[in-house]
């Protein structure tokens, strides 16, 4: 199963591609989309679109996951980072990818065994269960790599589908 | 001028196109997308983003406007709404169409000479200004067909551009 995880946000969206399959991990790719703050809002989100659709045209994934928004942020923070979740989503469907969302806890649970860990925990593990031969930065990164190992972990046992 | 304003929502988008020379309005098009609560929120995106495409292929406007969002709204609200405000500045992006935003005052004053105007004067000076048979409803088309307005006036005076 080829999975990909996303962390969306205007300047930074982390991605991950990981395939798994008999309890193993592959990692196919990740990384960052970021772009310009001094580009007008529209274009950023044509980057950001042109991008993901060019990495889901490259990878191929068959399932795309992603957190739950924290509802404690601000409202201008919240209406920014919802630019970006809606073009990363409208790319997910446009190719025809299930959606699956998972709260923050439940990534952090699937990671590190912890609901409470902290950042530096969840990098940690995110390198040794993939291998890696560094720490996944920045956090967004991490962060997609967590989410698609989340949904690596749940999709056999208990889809969640969106909503 | 042909001039494309729209007020996003996941629930409903209402836009409308104007065209607007020698201080007279033609009325080119106008009404609201609607997506279904059942539906998944990737694939209500998905119907949003297909169905503004179309109608900018279909209307081939110059430029677009929208107003900017309060502050004074939820986080969740802000949240919701930016995922369908991202994807309409997307499609505005792709079809290469400026987008200009102003503030719901600066829409007020353009349409009904009154920044503390409410949505019954904002709708009788919109139906009055172009001529409708009936006032616009529901809101969000209303206020599609005010921030067009307001850009109309604008634009060949103050280009806003975008922030």
């Amino acid at each position: 199963m080829i999975i990909m995880g996303v962390d969306p946000g205007i300047a930074i969206t982390g991605y991950a591609v990981l395939d798994y399959s008999r309890d193993r991990f592959k990692v196919i790719d990740f990384g960052a989309v970021t772009t310009d703050s001094k580009t007008p809002l529209p274009l950023r989100l044509k980057q950001l679109f042109n991008q993901l659709d060019d990495i889901i045209k490259t990878t191929a994934p068959e399932q795309f996951a992603l957190e739950q928004l924290f509802f404690n942020k601000n409202v201008r923070t919240a209406l920014t980072v919802g630019h970006a979740r809606g073009v990363a989503m409208l790319c997910a469907a446009r190719a025809g990818l299930e959606v699956f969302e998972y709260t923050p806890l439940q990534v952090k649970q699937a990671v590190v065994g912890e609901g409470r860990a902290d950042k530096g925990q969840v990098q940690f593990m995110v390198r040794a269960l993939l291998s890696l031969r560094e720490a996944p930065s920045p956090d967004d990164v991490a962060d997609a790599l967590a989410v698609a190992i989340c949904h690596s972990y749940h999709c056999g046992v208990s889809g969640v589908g969106f909503r």
